[in-house]
């Protein structure tokens, strides 16, 4: 059993309510509704995104027997219960937003309709799922905005928080507009085109870094990155400079596609290997920067006219290291035909099935959101869509580029002081409906 | 194929990397060592944790035809090389400090010595399995002594990133000194006891709170908690109470255990509650306090005095929310007998092969370490340990529950400053020794 199968990959206390549920015979359908408190104070905006895992998650939705059997062996629950949760399938339906449409604070992202055991079952891990590639990807977007179109590659396995992090850190950074990722199982797994250099250790493997990058490039036979800040980055710019040349010469089938720095001063160190290269006629070598970048520190580098042509980002990307969490919770919202609401101080929630409507002007540009009831019109599109119904997507998913087109595309319509960095003022208009709040009012006056 | 056992989930640069090193005929052994640059502001020492998950990896490390098919389709790779690769195995040795053991900047805490091409692919996922482990128990290690006993649960699967981050964060918190998590896969997985509560939702699903906290009760059938905030917490206390009693009398199989907070002002409510429940002679029924804890708040909880007898932490211990990464490398120190090093700006690394020494004075306390080369004695302890040898390890490695203890030893002889939560001042004395430096110096001084 693997970690991102097992179906025990949940709190116990779904399990435990599950069992009350059905002794009590409580088999209604109930909604529950997935959606962020409040934004992390560096975020504008976020992504929604892992609704394609999500949907993997609840169509494959099983208790084998060796689930059971270790359930039983805790001595919690009852022998029917057991009986009962090893036929449990997934049977509701799901609603939610598009992956790559970008939300705001208390708006349902995802909503599931189900007999309120199997909502309340699947509570740990669709959080989980969702909640992980949202924070990747309402991070990743902000470094696409500040790179103005250089290209991003994801290096950030290492210190991801696991296998599954990798690996979902590469799709949500790609959908938000990364160009290509370091990890080879994320290549293989989502079709994210790879992209590397080469590391320290293969320079100090060597005697001589000259014959490193002469024995790279040699072997490698064809266009390919060199690092330089192993020793000296300068001294090593003027190298691949001279090796470029000869290479190209020859017509060797390796050629120095670019070269890489990864540490002291970015900026600096980048002008001054810009200006080898094109002194040695090496205009065409590429330059990549890496090490501890995040949004802001390329904003700086390009603010100060850094030459470069690409970055390389890990860490603070795949970890989101500003915001490592969002405040995001999946709340039941109606139960047996009645809305609900919890009024726990600071996390009181809006009752009922909702819907998110998001109005634009004349230009296409977004102007405000509206949080409504999910039966009630409101101008703008709505933007919680049906995508399983009985336990099924009712139809495919889009394919991982069709969701960074999307994505690219909503980006572009918000308005442009939303696409910036700074966050000072977080302006977008979200109004909660009339008939919410009066909703709302009407159970916090009703006894429970 | 699944996240977690994938040997595609490496940086592609091992691979390329790789390939150059059998095309070139490079295969003498090489070093490399695992260490943190720096400490964040926010640890005084971390933990080392995940070495089990190591040597499971390093053990089972195999390119399966499906994986060598893939490789080949990236066309980036000789034949030669793809059938070279499908029978390597990780054939080389292992050094270790053993889970739970308290290490500072700069300190190897694990040294992979194997031919080059192996130590070179298995560097993302062992800093993959090392780094989290680390990052959480050297964050709950910091809960573990805010506690002052109290009982602690992981309660942050929901958001930590991924699955597997969900199990090792488990494990990591265990280690570390928690008591329970609420994960059932972890509990299957890895023994750690679980616990869990109810949900606002349970509550919620039901018409009248009163009836929610009897049906939990009854279908539980044993010793239960509730949940006291989904409304007003100090008349569900007041309910509690009145409910308790009427069980005890009746000698119900369910009884009330304890009750849990959520929200609000923690420590104001948790008095108000435990007076109810005082005067309501429930002196009996534990208070369990959850929602945004972190060992700052526990702190702050206990110093007021709260009457609380375990801690639900999640969120910020699962994703470590102030660290939530560690500035970890895996850096060739030593190639074909030749010692390296990169003088990276920033990034220097003590070459060689090395070993940490750690002195105790006469009463158990520790004094200092040493970074020594690994043939040089130095006074102390040397914590590095063989634990595999030609690719297997060589004895069985400690169970989590003798991790646990283990590791509750080595943080009781750190010097009580050290057990402090503030960093302020961080004077653990780490030194590097002569023979280190001299080594450097030379590789400083002879070209490359």
């Amino acid at each position: 059993m693997t970690s991102d199968q097992s179906v025990l990959l949940m709190d116990l206390y779904e399990l435990t309510m599950a069992h009350s549920y059905f002794e009590l015979g409580m088999r209604e359908t109930a909604v529950f509704e997935l959606f962020v408190r409040k934004l992390p104070p560096s975020r504008r905006f976020l992504l929604a995104a892992g609704l394609e895992q999500v949907a993997d998650y609840l169509e494959a939705l099983q208790f084998a027997p060796n689930d059971i059997d270790f359930l039983s062996r805790l001595k919690l629950f009852s022998k029917e219960f057991l009986e009962h949760l090893s036929t449990v399938r997934f049977t509701g339906s799901v609603h939610a937003m598009p992956e790559g449409t970008p939300y705001f604070a208390n708006e349902p992202i995802l909503r599931v309709t189900a007999p309120i055991l199997e909502a309340q079952l699947v509570e740990s891990r669709v959080l989980n799922l969702v909640h992980f590639q949202s924070v990747i990807a309402s991070k990743a977007v902000r470094c696409v905005l500040a790179a103005r179109g250089r290209r991003l590659i994801d290096f950030g396995m290492r210190r991801a928080h696991g296998a599954e992090a990798a690996l979902h850190a590469a799709r949500g950074a790609y959908l938000a507009g990364f160009d290509a990722t370091a990890t080879v199982e994320a290549g293989r797994r989502f079709g994210i085109p790879l992209s590397g250099t080469m590391a320290h250790s293969f320079i100090e493997a060597h005697d001589h870094e000259e014959q490193a990058f002469r024995n790279f490039v040699s072997t490698r036979g064809r266009r390919t990155s060199l690092l330089l800040d192993t020793y000296d980055t300068e001294r090593a710019a003027r190298r691949v400079a001279r090796l470029a040349h000869e290479l190209k010469e020859s017509k060797a089938a390796g050629q120095v596609q670019g070269v890489r720095i990864d540490s002291g001063d970015l900026g600096a160190q980048a002008r001054a290997v810009r200006r080898i290269l094109d002194e040695g006629q090496c205009q065409d070598i590429e330059i990549i920067l890496s090490g501890g970048l995040d949004e802001q520190r390329i904003e700086a580098l390009l603010e100060a006219d850094t030459p470069v042509d690409a970055f390389g980002v890990g860490t603070r990307i795949d970890v989101s290291e500003d915001a490592p969490s969002l405040d995001m919770a999946y709340k039941v919202e109606e139960y047996a035909g009645r809305a609900r609401r919890k009024r726990s101080p600071g996390k009181e929630t809006w009752p009922g099935a909702k819907q998110v409507f998001r109005a634009r002007n004349a230009a296409g540009t977004l102007t405000g959101d509206s949080i409504a009831l999910a039966a009630e019109m409101q101008p703008g599109e709505p933007l919680l869509q049906e995508i399983m119904r009985d336990g099924r997507r009712l139809r495919r998913l889009p394919s991982l580029v069709e969701i960074r087109a999307f994505c690219l595309r909503r980006i572009a319509e918000l308005p442009a002081s939303m696409r910036a960095l700074s966050t000072e003022e977080n302006c977008y208009p979200v109004r909660v409906t009339e008939r919410v709040r009066a909703l709302a009012a009407s159970l916090d006056t009703s006894g429970e």
